[in-house]
Formats: structure tokens, C-alpha cells, sequence
């Protein structure tokens, strides 16, 4: 396969932050570039300790903030995406959830001012393992703090903050952003009135943890991760190519592939000459969204937030899941899942729509018997635009 | 981790067999061996073309064969283990099924006669990738000719009938084993009475390929396979390892996990100082698994009968399963499977069952409700051992 060739993003003029060791995907972006940058309270101290210096937030916005400011709403993204989750003027290229957001969707940017965050930790123009560290001059790579998703959900807070708004009118966020969601709300009470947590969870269960903690360990052992000092010419590919595939196993699921794919050969320019090749069409389908992947996204900042999401568990936040989200004061909700999730499940959906209502949240539950597991909210989205747009559209 | 040390085992006197490289595994087990070699028609040809010369089928027996040579019961096995599926005077040691096989035990060895067939082209005293070529005094490797479900099944067939037995009363496979029953019944009519599927099916889907594709992956991209050409001192132990653990995962369930190790710490052996090392008790299990079966299995060996596995197509043999069974002329027919198995999910077994139906057999289908997934059966004891021994006691 073709070695990604990652690039140096330029300084964004007038940032006054450091430049980020980008990844290709990155650098493809910025001839069309709707990101905008938020400083970080310099000293920015990390959940667990140690601090960040000069670190920045990327994120995207549409719509208009109203005088009140009382129409924002704030998404955190899944593990891997960009801030540029819906395309505007300054970058109309297509965004992960165009769908959703923009003029008349479920998410409607003729009331709502939207705010897509790239996470602390990630490579698309936030702060991460792959940005230099101010103190050395070069890459942080495995010298990044121990980053947390109570980081993510501060780094996201911050950047509200920065914008003069106080309390967003709804937090939203799928698969890991539905974890930032709820350490937004445990950790700032009174600054969300409304929040959509999409196949989310309290707490990872032991075979998400499983799943990536194997993920993760294909990157460490490929001889080309070099302990986190793998070049731009050489990155660990093969490891993230098989955590790539494994990722695919468990955001869709059997039953989607079986209609899908079912037994059919392997696309001809995948189907290899040499020993154990790719035969049939999953194979080849798993092979191409591997090599998109080594391309788009820093191995270390996979490591970092991959590990994040395990070490999540809400109750750490007070004695229990329901006390702490009763102080976070959030008057509505919205719980969706997926009946064929398998790494994020519908009973988990369930303990957090119950924690939610016993909080003394007006809180929805939406059990959604979608085909595609876990990211249905990427590929669904009329049933998903169905849900949070009538969550949305009902105040 | 402890790097395996692979031995020779010595050949069987008699035999006159080549000696095979055997793992760690088969090595240890020789000490106290119930082992015998049926010697295979030379040459052996391959159900995809290719022959092999001077192979050999290692099995295990339990039971009296009887005068009319009409109670013999042929089991073969899931990926990985040997023929030692129950102890015996011989060998007197647990085996991988010791509950199940036995005086009274539903598997009654006091009524049958059983023999349990190490797979052809595993490493457990079948011949198989890991043995000597005779050809050139070396061993096969990566030259081993392809292997199909069908061959194992022939393997079995011609093991039966180096005994003198024309026609099995039962022949019984869980997993791949599953496999393994129905290319028998296909291509050795009249030669089962009875046959029970446990957890197998007519054709692997796209999501166990795409499990075992990954699999298969991670020990080729080991930079210690070398081409199927590693060395006894250092052979892909990290590939083999990432394979198990995936393994596990689908072998067993989400909700078994759940309830075993929730969010409990590592075990203190396994909390790695360095970065990203294990921190969750799930991860030290897999670890602990995957650290035995580097020692326990040949790679080359396991990437041959996992491809095995993803190519069968019970369907290639006729027109359709349906006119594939009839023509088997099975009577009697037990079809088990487990609602949590990810790998061969409980529809599966319904297409089977229903198959089996059409084709006029007397079948049972027993879908059981446990909670560990694929390998039930190798855990849920009792609840296997109702409907086994229900339909082999009824008759």
C-alpha cells in the first residue's frame, strides 16, 4: 500500500499557537479551511494532572449566535472525525454529519448556532500528542499529558467560554461525544440546559475495552510505532490499518454486512496474488477504509483518546451516576441508541436514560432498530434527524 | 513474555509416519500420550486439487468398538484443539471436553465407541503445515497444499475406515467441527446415521470472516512470520497473540464479561509499568489466554485451517444444502446453538436446522439461552450435555 506522506499545517495567521504536525487528511482540508481556533486557559491542567501550555481548540460553526446567546449548541465528535461536521461557505466540501445540520435539518442553523469541537487530544488543528510542545520545540508524541474525556469535555467548555457563552442551549455528541457529554455535565452544572447523548455511555464495559485495548496494541507492537518516534515517512501503518479493521467490525454490524456483502469474491484490485489474500468483498471493503484511515488520522493521537474512553466512568463524578447528573442541573435530554450496537449497547442506553429521568431530567429515550450498529447515526439519518429534530424543534 | 520452545516430537514407533514439529503444547503432552496415527491412502488428494504422500490422521479413542461395528461415534474438533477430548488410562490428563465423554456421561462410553480426529493440517500429530515434507525433508510451511473443511472431513472418513467402520453412528463437530460434519455428510453418503452440529454452519458470514481475515492478518503482517519461514526461537508470538485475543472476543460475549470483570483493575502481574499497558482486568484475561496459545498452536497451521474455515460452502456440494443433506441420507440429526455467539450467530443454526427438516432427517434444533457465547459449549456443561445425551440416549 501507498505510505501516507503527512504534512506540516502552516501557523493559522493570527492565532499566535503553534503550528500541528498534521495528517494528510488534515492538510487536504486546508485549502478549504472553516476552522477557527480557541486559546486554552494557559496553564490548561489536564483531569489527571500535569498541565498543557498554549494549547487551542479547532472547531466549526454555522448559524448565528442570537443577542441572548442562549442558541448554542455545542457537538463533540466520535473518536476520529474533524470539527467540520456540516459544510458552510468557507468550506463547502462535505461534512461527517451533512445531513443533520443546516437550514431546516433536525439540527437548524436558521435558530441555532452550531459549534463542532475538534477534541483535546485529537490531529485536525486541536492541541494533541502530534502538536509541538512549546517547551521543546518539537512533537509531544508520547510526552502529552494523560489525557482524559473530562479534558475533552473542559477543552470544550473553554472554547464556549471564549465565545462569551455561558450555557449552552443543548450539548450533543455520538459514540465517545456522548462521554464528553456527560463529563461536560458533571463537571459544569448550570452551563447546559438541554443535552443529546447518541450511543453513549456511563462507563465502557469490558468488551469495548477489549476491543480497543487489542486495537491499541496492534499500533504499539508494529515495529514502526518506534515507542510513539515514528517518522512521517514511516508511520506505523500496518497497526493502524488492523485497528482500523477491527474499529469496522464493531461500529457496523453482521447483519448489515450479511445483506450487504454476503459471500461475493473480493474486488479484483484487491484481490491479491500472494499467500492468504483477500477472497471475499468484506475483505476488500475492510482493506479500503484501513487504507483511508492510516492517511487520516495521527497513530498517537489514536492511542491517547482510544484509552481515554476506557478510563471514562462517570460515577468517579459524586456517589453515584443519578446524583451527579442531578447537579448538573440539565433540564431536558435526549438517551438514543442502537438495538445493534454491540460496542456501545442499548442496556447501557437504558442505565443512562433512567439515571437520567431519576436526576429529575425531562429526559427521551429513542431504542433505534437500525441495520448499521453503532455508527447508524452517520448512515441513518432520517431516523436519527427524526429523533433530534423533534428534541430540538419542541422548545 | 517467555518465548515458546517448540520440540520435535520423535516418531511413533510403527507408525512409520514422518515426526512432526510439534508446539509446546504437543510436546508436554507426550509424556503421557493415548494418541494413534491412522495412515492416510498415499497419495491424499486435496479437495482443491494438490496431494499430499505419507499423511497421517492423529486420534484418540474411548469405548469398545462393538461386533457389528455399528457403535462408533467420530468427533471432530473446534480450530484448535488436539484429539485429547476426554482423559483415559493412556493418557490420563483432563481434555478439552472432559466432562462431556465418559462412563454415563452423555457421551457414554460404556454404549459407544469414540474416536476424536485431530484435524488434518493441524499440529497436534496430523499431518498439517508444520510436519515434514517427505518430499524434501523439511517441513511444509507455507508450502502445505490448500486445505478444505472437505479434506478434514475426508481425513475422518478414511480414519474410520483404516478402523473398520463403514458407517458412523453419529458423527458430532462443534465450531469448525460443525463445519466439518456437514462436508462429511456431503461427501460420504450413507456413511452417518445420525450427526450433531454444535455452533456450526453451512457457510461462515461476512462479519466471522472479516474476524478471522483480521486474524489471520495480524500473525502475516508480523515482521516474525517471515513468510511462513519463522524460526522455533522466535516465531510471531505478538501476531498470534493479537489473533487470540480477537478470538476470545468473539468466543465468548459482551454479557458474560460484563458480569465477570465489570470495571475491576488488572491483575498485578499484568500491569505494565509502560505506556499503555494494561490497566482493566479484561485486558490481563486476554492477555493470559493469548500468552498459553502462543505456546500451544503453530501459526502456519493456524492460518490454513482458519482460511479453511471462511471458504467453506456447504452449497458448492448440489444445488442447494437442502438437496446436499437429502443425498446424505443422515436419519437423525441434533442442530445446537447458542443465542450470544457473534461468530455463528443462532440464525444460522436455524438455516441449518430448517435444511436438515427439508432434506427429511429427524431433527432437533436446541437453541440455548447462555451466556458465554460461541464456546458454550465448552463451559455450559450441562445444559450441552441434556441434548446430547437426549439424542443419543433415544435410540
Amino acid at each position: 500500500m501507498a505510505t501516507p506522506s503527512p504534512e506540516i499545517t502552516p501557523p493559522r495567521p493570527g492565532t499566535g499557537l503553534e503550528p500541528t504536525l498534521a495528517s494528510g487528511a488534515d492538510a487536504r482540508a486546508s485549502a478549504a479551511d472553516a476552522r477557527r481556533y480557541a486559546a486554552l486557559p494557559d496553564p490548561f491542567r489536564m483531569w489527571r494532572g500535569e498541565s498543557l501550555h498554549g494549547a487551542r481548540i479547532a472547531y466549526e460553526t454555522w448559524g448565528s449566535l442570537a443577542p441572548a446567546r442562549d442558541n448554542a449548541i455545542l457537538l463533540f465528535t466520535g473518536l476520529s472525525p474533524s470539527a467540520h461536521a456540516a459544510s458552510s461557505p468557507a468550506d463547502p466540501s462535505q461534512g461527517w454529519w451533512e445531513g443533520m445540520i443546516g437550514p431546516r435539518r433536525a439540527i437548524d442553523t436558521e435558530r441555532y448556532h452550531v459549534i463542532c469541537i475538534n477534541s483535546l487530544g485529537s490531529c485536525f488543528g486541536s492541541t494533541g500528542p502530534a502538536s509541538i510542545d512549546p517547551a521543546t520545540g518539537a512533537a509531544y508524541r508520547v510526552s502529552f499529558p494523560d489525557l482524559s474525556v473530562e479534558d475533552i469535555a473542559r477543552a470544550g467548555f473553554e472554547t464556549l467560554q471564549s465565545l462569551g457563552i455561558d450555557c449552552a442551549h443543548t450539548i450533543i455528541g455520538p459514540s465517545l461525544g456522548g462521554m464528553v457529554v456527560l463529563a461536560y455535565l458533571a463537571q459544569f452544572p448550570g452551563a447546559a440546559r438541554g443535552a443529546i447523548s447518541i450511543s453513549g455511555t456511563a462507563a465502557a464495559n469490558p468488551f469495548a475495552i477489549a476491543l480497543r485495548s487489542i486495537q491499541r496494541e496492534a499500533i504499539l507492537r508494529d515495529p514502526d510505532w518506534r515507542g510513539g518516534h515514528y517518522t512521517d515517512e514511516q508511520p506505523p501503518a500496518t497497526g493502524m490499518r488492523i485497528a482500523r479493521k477491527l474499529g469496522m467490525m464493531t461500529y457496523r454490524s453482521a447483519a448489515e454486512w450479511r445483506e450487504r456483502f454476503g459471500r461475493q469474491p473480493a474486488a479484483p484490485e484487491y484481490r491479491q496474488t500472494q499467500a492468504f489474500g483477500a477472497e471475499f468483498a468484506i475483505q476488500s471493503y475492510l482493506e479500503a477504509h484501513a487504507q483511508r484511515f492510516v492517511r487520516a488520522f495521527d497513530p498517537n493521537c489514536y492511542l491517547y483518546i482510544s484509552r481515554a474512553m476506557d478510563r471514562f466512568d462517570l460515577a468517579r463524578h459524586g456517589s453515584s451516576i443519578e446524583v451527579v447528573l442531578a447537579r448538573s442541573r440539565v433540564e431536558r435530554a435526549l438517551v438514543i441508541g442502537v438495538e445493534s450496537d454491540l460496542l456501545f449497547p442499548i442496556q447501557e442506553q437504558r442505565v443512562l436514560f433512567s439515571a437520567l429521568r431519576t436526576a429529575g431530567a425531562d429526559v427521551t429515550f429513542a431504542p433505534l432498530d437500525c441495520l448499521e450498529g453503532h455508527d447508524s447515526f452517520l448512515i441513518d439519518i432520517e431516523s436519527f434527524s427524526h429523533e433530534i429534530g423533534t428534541f430540538l424543534g419542541a422548545n
